[in-house]
């Protein structure tokens, strides 16, 4: 598809500067962009290569001021990362529109519902009583067990499983290999030093605009729900344990983990590869810096704490510093042990 | 399905308190459910709840005296919590009946031996010369590779793939995604920095009993077999490498990984994302705590270790306390400096 | 099949030592290996298994000199490890041959292009405009989503999924339930506390001689690529972020994770579970210790690091042996300040 900078000035409420007529099929980055492409510059840090680049439309700051002469014709917005960012989200739409109906072959149980407007994939399987809203999208090799119930617009890429009983919500993207519902890590030690698995009966809701990453893994509850809540993001190969909670719009990084009936608050920021222990409360917006440890509950909104075992992140950052001190240190404490040995001699 | 309070003291072998005729369909927690669960009471810590639920039917411990009126009905055992995971079983191994025959499409191949009452899911594949024991079940879109074994009763869930030459147990539980079988990480290194790949000939060997979480991922041996004992139970997201052997009973938290040869002992704990280097020894009952990097072999049998590198628990918590006051220390030792130089001065 | 000792010194250049017409049908390790079985001796740590082993044929090093009675057939070869590596690839190569065709049901866009010999699974999903070299393998339930291009020889395994657009080279490896091209973790946060997400228009090139370990991710870049160059080598479960580059011949262990935007030079080693963040350089022949956290480009080339936060490896280590001496430390300082507060009351 083509696009002249008149429509996509249009598109964006821009303004064109240089040849309107002058037209893209596609997005690059202004360094490395080519004729034919789209680009955009937001950080002044990288204005000389507005002056250096082959791509045909720029969209750009209003307020920024030209020092040279540019090739591209420009398209002038408020704020061009989130022009380009809205840009490509409308591209996104028209390209997705085409994906509907249902590839053969597939599996789908006579008693599933389907809204209007699906996409199902090849190899992909429906099982029992399960709902699909109106223009919800299920990629090849994707798995719903029986009784999902999945609402509108949402997004299943291919090779995703959702265990029977889970309720996804509106606007979700879940990505390739996700795994959604799958039994919770509980095991009743005997006296013999066996397990017994305790069954897990619950399920997994995962609320409106939810977006979850590739081959993260999220467990149903023992009883109740594993809760992920409207607008969080999960990124790529997290562990969610059963019975946990995560708040509203709260955003955990790849390879993070989270523990048992764990709650976080909202607008967490959990960094990549954090584990947190089961049980735990933590508060409204706390921020937990990658490869921290969690131990105890975050009480305190709006916190941030680092290390593992995770302490207040300013003190962490003092004590991380100091432990590279730490062999000066032990010179400086046998000089101390020597010079008083002495003293303590002369005055003895 | 419903039950009456009568039908299920009968499964459990308990003693009915109330009326004998409410009937349930489905599990809640104590504070969550609504009329016509059934929850249980084990933790005497929550006990004000069985004063409030509006659950039907209560387990409860034999022991417990009443403070206060109760709605619901009560069923007495020794033990609630294992009486009610008792009764889970039992419950979803009715709703498992059901589950048997072949699903179209599937591929199964014409030298492949499945056994009596099986259950294979559309979209499955089934290799040459694979044998499946009785009852067992393979979920949609699971792949069973050339020369498989799987015993008696075991579930492969959806999308789980387990690659040619493996050997599963009897009531192995393998969930979504997880991939069994993989090549294991053995590259020889050039002289021209590139790396020559060393086959990977073994197999892995998956004995009775065994859960393994989803998404996890076990790889092949060099030769010979990597090995998971009877009865150890793997959660979600784990990395376990070649020719790795991990003993029975043994229980490994999420996102943790060992690496190439190492043994793990009977009784092992492994907590959440820890770390294992290769070709350690690792004694039976060791408990290894979360986030912990192994970099020496345990010998001692039942001792704890945590930190990265990890040593002996008890030490290592005092060091991660003393940690937060280094900077203390380093006043400390400032002070200490100032101090004694001017003694010094004054003494010279 | 079987082979001859004949036959298998004539595969690599080996002289045999006793029956050569002793045949085998596979291969074991020296100290386990049945009748019937090749193993191999490099490390003369392990020369007493020489004398014992029930394989029928041995391969050992030109210069080993016997000081007992071998039962074994001996094939000589200047390094037994890479002979035994070189002869398991010519078995491998024999099996793989045969594994060529469509296997139906399968998903074959009209508009993907197939070179020769190439095998299609069952249940495997080629979307519109894919390109497929020669004697490329994709192996059952595997997803190639369209306009994806795969060269020659390169073999996809059971289920691993392949998004839209993205590049795989030549000679590839990507093992099961891998994840290549899903969306990159952008999100820009709204001032109502949500989030929304940035468009992740890019791809992923995956360079000729790379393998890719089981359920690991790898995010499509933002604009532009993602890339893994030339003969790169990377784990099971391990996390690559979006516009991130690996560069030649670098090798990831397992659940390593790379945020975005950072570029790994050549022959850089990381090591499992290890955290990179974002917008660093690593220079090449950089050695990461397994679980250290890196905060910080590294800028010389071959250097060492370790910990979290990461720094120099030999500094580190030290730092660490201080830190289990910490709690002697706080009492060494006490014990200073105890005896140089008496010092100065006495010389008030």
């Amino acid at each position: 598809m083509q696009f002249s900078a008149t429509q996509i000035a249009g598109l964006i409420n821009g303004k064109v500067e240089g040849d309107p007529e002058v037209a893209v099929d596609s997005f690059g980055k202004i360094e490395e962009a080519r004729p034919g492409q789209l680009a955009f510059l937001a950080n002044p840090k990288y204005e000389d290569h507005l002056y250096t680049t082959r791509a045909s439309i720029i969209l750009l700051n209003d307020h920024l001021a030209l020092k040279g002469k540019v090739q591209a014709t420009l398209i002038r917005v408020p704020d061009a990362y989130l022009a380009f960012a809205a840009l490509l989200s409308k591209y996104q739409e028209m390209v997705k529109q085409h994906l509907t109906g249902i590839q053969e072959p597939s599996y789908i149980s006579t008693t599933a519902m389907l809204g209007e407007h699906v996409f199902i994939g090849a190899f992909a399987y429906i099982g029992e009583d399960v709902k699909i809203g109106n223009h919800t999208k299920v990629y090849p090799q994707v798995y719903i067990g029986d009784g999902v119930n999945i609402g509108e617009d949402s997004v299943i890429l291919p090779g995703a499983k959702i265990y029977s009983g889970c309720v996804i919500g509106k606007q979700v993207t879940i990505h390739a290999g996700c795994v959604i519902g799958s039994d919770g890590f509980g095991f009743a030690p005997q006296t013999d030093g066996s397990f017994k698995k305790i069954p897990q009966m619950g399920n997994v809701v995962v609320e409106d605009g939810v977006e979850i990453g590739a081959n993260t893994t999220i467990d149903r509850a023992t009883i109740g729900s594993t809760l992920i809540r409207a607008g969080a993001k999960l990124d790529n190969l997290i562990q969610i344990a059963h019975n946990v909670e995560v708040g509203n719009h709260t955003v955990i990084a790849a390879q993070a983990g989270v523990s048992g009936s764990t709650k976080l608050g909202k607008n967490v920021m959990v960094g990549g590869q954090v584990g947190i222990v089961g049980h735990l409360q933590i508060a409204d917006g706390s921020r937990i810096n990658a490869q921290s440890g969690v131990t105890k509950s975050l009480k305190t909104p709006n916190s941030a704490v680092t290390g593992s075992p995770a302490y207040d992140y300013t003190s962490a950052l003092r004590s991380q510093v100091a432990v590279r001190h730490l062999p000066d240190f032990e010179k400086r404490i046998q000089e101390l042990e020597r010079k008083l040995a002495q003293l303590l001699a002369v005055n003895s």
